[in-house]
């Protein structure tokens, strides 16, 4: 390809609001452009990326077994009322009203299309294990999209999904993905830190994100520098770090506390720590699962709200995803102060679990781990102290709902945790039957008796992980493209187009185009140092310098020059085409 | 790729509402499934030969010196403000709003966001010409979605945007389009009619549709079995049939015609010929292009709707689509009744041209051409006879808009034209500065002077084009894939997948993928006429039957049989794998 005859509209000014290299060079590169805020249009030299990024993800895909299809992007809301996520899914979600009033979704996901698909035809166990994927267009209507593709609004995921008639297989093909993710990471050069991870509104058991560490990452990762622990803050336990139980506590006693309203006031007034202190939170949470209503006595229901309360030891917070978790809830909120007080029924400042019956209580580990503790005593400016657990309060039901931070010891084998930011790159389920139940997929087993299947999904973000490359690969100059994705392998840059030098400049590129390898010829009338810069921002692995000095040499040579690499070398002409031709062949095979 | 892991839910029942053969076989062969009306899903088969008949569009696009490029799917309200179709598309147009309140548009084309793009780099004449193309989800709120992916909602479209300094630059780039648009369907086998075709709502000069041949086409095309003139109704022309003009007429003169309403009666009260009566219907316009208003006194403005009288000679029709190109007119429709008795001054069925004033008079050239015509005298229960154009009235504007029927005479050649019903599978336009004028494209020319560049646009449907490839290679039993658009070249069908049949199909499976010849085996443990009626179904271009009888002969063979043909033919085991490599590649090649 003649750059003249290529659209490569690069820039030499770093546009304001890229705050990050890959949104700043993917601009500058020509890549992509704006169409509006968290929307950008891929251009060709994008493009070329991008198409090699989706096979690599086909090939891996393929590989496992799973079939691709194409499901629309617009679908019918009724799939997703269906599954209860047009109401749980939140403003995010894209919806649309066609001419006739009837409500679709521009698909941010699809597992209802895919669960619609499967269940039209899926009578019989012999159809299972069935794996199906798609690469396509994606929407989610965020709220502050930023950092170019790396938190766009319209993107392209791969989204696979498998159905399965026990746990077993289910269990089998999520391991093949999951190594499939493995291998297309590293076909990517990408450093992916797999993690632990919460299910979200997804529902399901177990799930596995892959992360790049990230400055601006939303995520916050848990990382053992001893054994190798791996978890997304959201999901991340700790080693229980409870202080040995005393012998005897004294008997539960009212204190005191005028105006003393929040733990810093209280260790400073009492002259404890706050590891001492029961901290009692209320929050709000919207779809609560059905079956912890037995087992909790919080509020089932689609949409329906209901309140409870959350004891914690006084140095630590709830993370309210793992809250969520816990309770299967679509979404989990601190209450506000006008509730907490009725709930309460003293001022901000004085709750705590005993005596406490208008909401049910769930506890953190930590909190029904302490003996001897102070409360708040659901009355002005009173607390109590010698709270114990059991003795004095009971809560309906004790989980790990604690942010672990950096310094808390590894559940594995109890070395302090590391903190990182993350951003998430690709996600892998166990769904379980949740959308093969509430969407009634059946298919008859062998002893012809009606089952409903299990489910796994396995996301990719195509745009972000592409982002990462460039994120993971560049210097001050520019990209520098691992070969599996380089939009060219070579560029080749004649110092000026014309006589002895285009000749040879042409005769390569036609070499080497023979040899499959992909050539941009700067065929432009600029200066070589124009040429240098665009071709080092736009981060081709290997760019071959002609110039009349090298070929007035015997043998002529050529200068050839691995992209980020010190030094340049001089090769022969006549062995130049093979000499690339093999260095792209040796990383250009998928594995 | 064995049967028993691929996706291939095959239907023996003929769904109730598939009218048509695509429609039908597509979802009996288990190629797509409905989501909702208008919105299907390709399943694992179906993707097969999309993905196909995507490349070659792409390796045909990229032939032209074509750049692909992605832009979204949802793009801003705004752009589609800025070129005036947020209101010209109407509602076919599915508008979003998104969380914040903005206005949004899932693209039924991208004209306006590849001039967006295009607009932000353009600067110098050296950058054009500039072709660009997309192959991306598209939108159409279709109002009556039918005959499967034939006519949906949502469908694949490749769409081109070149843009040039001037109109030889955009011929030029027009006629390679053309060129590639031939060699596309050639390659898909499909037997395509090039008409001359209206350019539409997307405005510019020039412009032609490829059509198919199709009892359910949406489009009436007149073609010339003689010179080949082919040319949508919305745009054909016609010789002119005026009869010769009398030497004398006698005065204008009124006369009664009580109740007399209808050109049929008016025809048998005064025992003329329709031809010797001028018919006047009056139309509402919306969107009428400002230049037009100099010339006719007919009002534009955006939206504003604007009335006017159409006279023609009349046994014939007005062609809405050819006025409103005439008129450069947004829309164009009948006016109701009441507006007529109102703009007319009498009741219906009476109107005329002599003395009308209340409304400009666009005339067909059928109605000027006539000389002692009869007409309505806008007056209840009165015509005119004896009216001459020129001497009793005068039109604003004089121009064609008639229907062309069977049987009018070829413009070129003057024999009698055919009618045939069409359905639109691509379509070429010159645009013109339309769009780059309304959203301010501009380019610096060699004088340093500022321009507006000139644009092509150049559309093809994929879902469509697919499914005319079955409507044209079918017959009872199933599809008949040309090859290069089969999901399988091949299929192997073991009468029983064991023993000395099993080696056998699995060694001549594994010598094809060898020859990158793609396969299904089909190990399925079902009868072999149950393989067959499938095989036949889903259209695999080579069928071979492995079975012990011709594997006992002596050298062992295979029967293989061409999807279509009446005879198989035996076939030494040891060169089959050669034989069918060499079918394929023959066939699979791009030209």
């Amino acid at each position: 390809m003649k750059l003249s005859e290529f659209y490569l509209p690069t820039l030499r000014e770093v546009p304001g609001d890229a705050l990050i290299a890959s949104h700043r060079l993917m601009l500058r590169a020509g890549m992509m452009r704006k169409l509006a805020n968290g929307l950008f249009a891929y251009l060709p030299l994008g493009l070329r990326s991008f198409r090699k990024l989706e096979q690599i993800i086909r090939q891996e895909m393929d590989a496992t077994g799973s079939l691709e299809v194409k499901p629309t992007v617009v679908v019918p809301g009724e799939l997703w009322k269906e599954s209860g996520r047009w109401e749980a899914m939140g403003a995010a979600l894209l919806r649309v009203k066609n001419r006739l009033g009837a409500d679709f979704v521009v698909s941010p996901t699809a597992e209802e299309a895919l669960t619609a698909i499967v269940r039209e035809d899926l009578e019989s166990y012999k159809q299972l294990p069935l794996s199906l994927y798609q690469i396509n267009t994606k929407y989610r209507d965020e709220i502050r999209p930023r950092y170019g593709v790396m938190r766009g609004r319209e993107f392209v995921m791969k989204d696979a999904y498998s159905f399965h008639a026990d746990d077993a297989s289910l269990d089998k093909t999520y391991a093949d993905m999951e190594r499939a993710y493995r291998r297309i990471f590293e076909r990517c050069a990408l450093t992916v830190i797999p993690v632990k991870a919460d299910s979200g509104a997804m529902g399901g058991s177990g799930s596995e994100e892959f992360m790049v560490e990230s400055s601006i990452g939303d995520n916050t990762l848990l990382l053992c520098p001893s054994c190798g622990y791996a978890a997304n803050v959201e999901k991340a336990a700790c080693r229980s770090d409870a202080p040995t139980p005393a012998l005897s506590i004294p008997l539960l006693e009212k204190i005191d506390t005028p105006n003393v309203k929040t733990i810093k006031k209280l260790c400073d007034f009492l002259k404890i720590d706050a590891k001492r202190f029961i901290k009692t939170l209320f929050f709000r949470a919207l779809n609560v699962e059905a079956d912890l209503q037995a087992e909790t006595g919080v509020q089932s229901g689609c949409t329906k709200e209901t309140f409870f309360a959350v004891c914690i030891r006084g140095d630590l917070e709830v993370n309210e995803v793992k809250l969520a978790a816990v309770l299967k809830a679509g979404e989990v909120a601190l209450a506000a102060d006008s509730d907490v007080e009725r709930l309460s029924g003293a001022p901000i400042g004085f709750a705590g679990p005993v005596g406490l019956s208008s909401v049910p209580i769930i506890a953190d580990e930590t909190a029904t781990a302490m003996q001897g503790a102070v409360t708040g005593a659901l009355e002005r400016d009173m607390h109590y102290k010698n709270v114990c657990a059991g003795r004095d309060w009971t809560a309906q039901l004790v989980c790990d709902v604690r942010t672990v931070k950096a310094g808390d010891g590894c559940p594995s084998c109890g070395a302090a945790l590391d903190e990182k930011k993350g951003n998430e790159l690709g996600h892998i389920f166990k769904l379980g039957r949740k959308y093969t139940s509430a969407m009634q997929v059946s298919y008859l087993d062998e002893a012809g008796k009606s089952q409903t299947p299990t489910m796994g999904c396995y996301g990719i973000g195509l745009d972000r992980t592409l982002a990462s490359v460039i994120e993971e690969h560049h210097d001050e100059a520019g990209i520098i493209w691992p070969i599996a994705l380089a939009p060219f392998h070579v560029v080749i840059v004649p110092v000026k187009y014309d006589g002895a030098v285009k000749t040879a400049a042409d005769t390569l590129a036609s070499d080497l185009q023979k040899r499959n390898v992909e050539v941009l010829l700067d065929d432009r009338p600029e200066r070589a140092g124009v040429k240098f810069n665009d071709a080092d921002l736009i981060g081709i692995p290997y760019r071959v310098v002609v110039g009349d000095k090298n070929l007035a040499q015997t043998p002529p040579k050529f200068e050839i020059k691995r992209r980020g690499a010190d030094q340049a070398e001089l090769v022969e002409c006549g062995a130049a085409a093979e000499y690339l031709a093999g260095k792209i062949r040796v990383t250009t095979q998928a594995p």
